[in-house]
């Protein structure tokens, strides 16, 4: 009997939606178990202002939750089309991304972005995205709905794959029962691959990276660099996709903060503006971000000189200005409009495909559906979030405060923020939050992320892939509910 | 090309025994990346009095310590033949264990071991030896010498295993180098494969145990019982092996305190003293110590009540009270009587290969050579160490100190205690011990530990193993150097 088949025939023993232990014998046993696990596989974080040899348990849900498997699969299935369709308009084909972008006024970070898009031209064609698609399950448990679509610095892409693994663990050593035995059937609980996809994602780049043949160290020591923050909570993330490259693919990385772009690297001496390690003489072949993503990444000026000296340089991006541009909410506003998904969208079922994930977004400015925006943001506010052209969370202004917001902004500038339906999401009431050893149970909304990886340039497309998911669970109460800052956390899906 | 003649015709780069990298790029460079793999990857402890979500760094060397590898290979080809040795001493042929063990007066510990030996018949005739011999290598590199036998809660099996996955992390990202490139070929840094070897000792021991066939639930279901302390620093060694057992072979764990045994364990109802686990009704095939090896283990009566309940239990003991009788310092000193040892060892050249390994150790009774031993105790005490019966560290009694030691105690206990030539190891002066994130460069004295695991009883050697390695360094002005108290630290071989 083949794998398939073992599947069809075996019926999933039925059970309810979340296991029923009791709280005593959570605190007991369970956290026990989790803490342990935790701390041993490295699904955890670097609290600000712990030590450098220090780490604390991540924030984590006690149980999996249930996501349909048939919504499951149809997120799956539309990334390659998602991650086709951002490398198409990152292409910037008939200048519609550069048009587009050009309207924004936000002079702190877009426009800089835009400029420096604009000014500096890369040395590298091929550019790598490496996406994360959200969604939320709405809820009736029928559709998928997508909050927004990620082109830079997607997160926990490492520890997505741990927190699965950890209900794993509890599921087979019996945390989840009275009797000790399994709450789940393994085949609910499906593995997130997201710490390996992604890892692979990258080593695919790394791979058609040319290195200076004139050069004596070998292509087996072209190096990735990981561009990030000089105290970050989330580093293990980033570390478990680092430790990964160099496992699987014998990849060796660098960790880079900005300042330290400007004192460790060098252009080639060749004029082509190869990616060079001073001292070492060793090449970066691919720049990965995992800051850089919002207007505080930047520090001073120096950082974003820091940053076009790697944009304009031979090394791969992931991402570039191109493809972290594409990833504007405006540009997920606009892609509401069928006739402009059809300029990237060739085929109509794709499109439709595509379209059922969305919700109603408006624009606020001057034109006909602008104006429906502004009108709707005034008189409907608690249906809506407001977004500006941001990322990293924090930035979004939610339902009654949206008037108010309008209103003490210039009008010229309303047209930066896209006004969108807030998803009606499905509530779960029996997941736990364990965070700093505590366990909260309130109502949680689970965000669902689908991960992928498409390395392309203008003319052909490399690689695309889909590469592993993530669920979060964040707090209802919370209306963001970031898992570093506390509201939220890493979950994974029991699939139904 | 196949490895065996890969590994004879490549010649490995010759290098200083020691990388020499600046303190200030250790500091920058490689101590982040050293804590940061630590941290993910399980290589850590639970200091006293943090949270038990926190976890920090346990202490390592920074670098690997040379070991000759002609010596490594001795001892651990010696290993099979320590493991029959203490095996045939445990079964007390001819009474022999009995005897020698009936003559030490310690009323605190061995005696209550010995008369629990005594009044209690296990129901399992079969038992498992979990061993560890510990070596220091002799100034000359020329030899190594046997410091003790451990049979009974050997540590560091697990952790030993990712200090050497460290070890040879930093040295393939170059850490150990100033242009990133590898100081050691990696045929030089062996993995240590104790945390998988042991994890097979345990699992090859409960496939032999027989699990009620009356009892529904089934064979797979048949646990190990890890009997610990309530707050262990060392717990992560422990979860390693644990989580490998699992990961490995499928078999799960409970870890039980004494006072949890009383609670939470009772004997089937069928007169066989199977240990079955209240509520669930799961059988527990094996019983790990990792506690119970020293006085202070047992906290009250009812502990020794706890481990008399386990000892006469159906279960399979690592070790049963024999196993643990036999690793009594005073069975090591009376080893070294060639005579002794022909009674355990028939062959001559093992028995050669052995007594090789011996230093002089002399019992302080009224027989000639104990004579001998009282008369070297006063005279030329800073040869020695005085060793009571004991484990586990911080009990043995250091040069000068030993005649005022002894002249304090009363003559009739001078028995209890062995006095031990002090092996005059090799010391390095260029390694770093690593701890709390600070570098601390002194002396050192690295001790070679060699795992070991035998299952048998009175008739039969089920299976004979050698299980991994061990490499601990102490600073040399500690006379013990405990990893966990900080004077020692995790470290791995450069075989040279
Ligand atoms: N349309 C919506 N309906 C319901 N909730 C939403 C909607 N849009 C955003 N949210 C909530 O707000 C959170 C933040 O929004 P969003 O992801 O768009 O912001 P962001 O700044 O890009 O954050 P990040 O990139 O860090 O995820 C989401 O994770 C979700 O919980
Ligand atoms: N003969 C010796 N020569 C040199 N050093 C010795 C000798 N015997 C013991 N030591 C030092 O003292 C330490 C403790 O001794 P030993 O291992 O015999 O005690 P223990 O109480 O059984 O400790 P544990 O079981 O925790 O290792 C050794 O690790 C070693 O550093
Ligand atoms: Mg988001
Ligand atoms: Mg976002
Ligand atoms: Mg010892
Ligand atoms: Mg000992």
């Amino acid at each position: 009997m083949n794998m398939q088949s073992m599947w069809e025939d075996s019926k999933i023993a039925e059970h309810p939606p979340f296991p029923n232990v009791s709280e005593s014998k959570i605190k007991e046993n369970v956290l026990p178990q989790l803490n342990q696990w935790a701390l041993v596989n490295g699904l955890v974080m670097q609290p600000t202002g712990s030590k450098s040899n220090d780490s604390r348990v991540a924030p984590v849900t006690l149980y999996p939750t249930p996501i349909p498997r048939t919504l499951y699969n149809e997120a799956k299935d539309l990334q390659k089309h998602y991650n086709k369709l951002y490398a198409s308009i990152a292409r910037n084909d008939g200048n519609w991304l550069s048009n587009e972008i050009s309207k924004i006024n936000d002079a702190n970070f877009t426009k800089k972005l835009y400029e420096m898009y604009k000014r500096v031209e890369s040395k590298q064609a091929i550019k790598l995205g490496v996406f994360r698609s959200d969604y939320l399950v709405t809820k009736d448990s029928k559709e998928i709905k997508q909050v927004e679509f990620n082109t830079i610095s997607v997160s926990f892409g490492g520890l997505s794959t741990k927190a699965g693994e950890m209900h794993n663990f509890l599921n087979q050593v019996g945390s989840y029962m009275d009797d000790s035995d399994s709450f789940y059937d393994v085949r609910e609980l499906p593995n997130s691959e997201s710490s390996v996809f992604l890892t692979r994602g990258i080593a695919n780049a790394l791979a058609v990276y040319q290195p200076d043949p004139a050069n004596s160290k070998k292509k087996e020591n072209t190096l990735v660099a990981f561009i990030v923050e000089p105290n970050e909570v989330n580093i293990f993330d980033q570390k478990l996709i680092e430790f990964n490259l160099l496992r699987l693919y014998g990849i060796q990385c660098i960790r880079l903060t900005f300042d330290e772009v400007a004192t460790k690297l060098e252009y080639s001496k060749d004029g082509n503006k190869r990616l060079i390690l001073k001292g070492s003489g060793k090449e970066i072949g691919l720049v990965y971000y995992r800051t850089g993503y919002t207007e505080t990444d930047y520090h001073n000026e120096s950082h974003w000189k820091a940053r076009e000296f790697l944009e304009a340089s031979y090394a791969i991006k992931a991402p570039d200005l191109s493809i972290q541009l594409s990833g504007a909410k405006k540009v997920q506003q606009l892609l509401t409009d069928d006739k402009i998904l059809s300029k990237f969208v060739d085929d109509a079922s794709i499109r439709k495909s595509l379209r059922k994930t969305f919700v109603k977004i408006y624009p606020l400015d001057e034109s006909e559906l602008g104006k429906q925006g502004r009108k709707l943001a005034m008189e409907t506010p608690e249906k809506f979030v407001l977004k500006p052209q941001r990322e990293g969370g924090n930035h979004n202004i939610y339902k009654s405060d949206i008037p108010k917001y309008l209103s003490e902004i210039k009008k010229e500038d309303w047209n930066d923020y896209i006004l969108m339906e807030l998803i009606d999401a499905k509530e779960n009431t029996e997941n736990y939050i364990v965070r700093d050893n505590e366990l909260i149970k309130e109502p949680i909304i689970s965000e669902l992320g689908i991960y992928g990886c498409i390395l392309f340039d203008n003319q052909n497309i490399h690689s695309n892939e889909f590469s592993g998911s993530l669920l979060r669970s964040k707090i209802v109460s919370s209306n963001e509910g970031g898992v570093m800052a506390g509201h939220a956390a890493l979950d994974s899906m029991c699939l139904v």
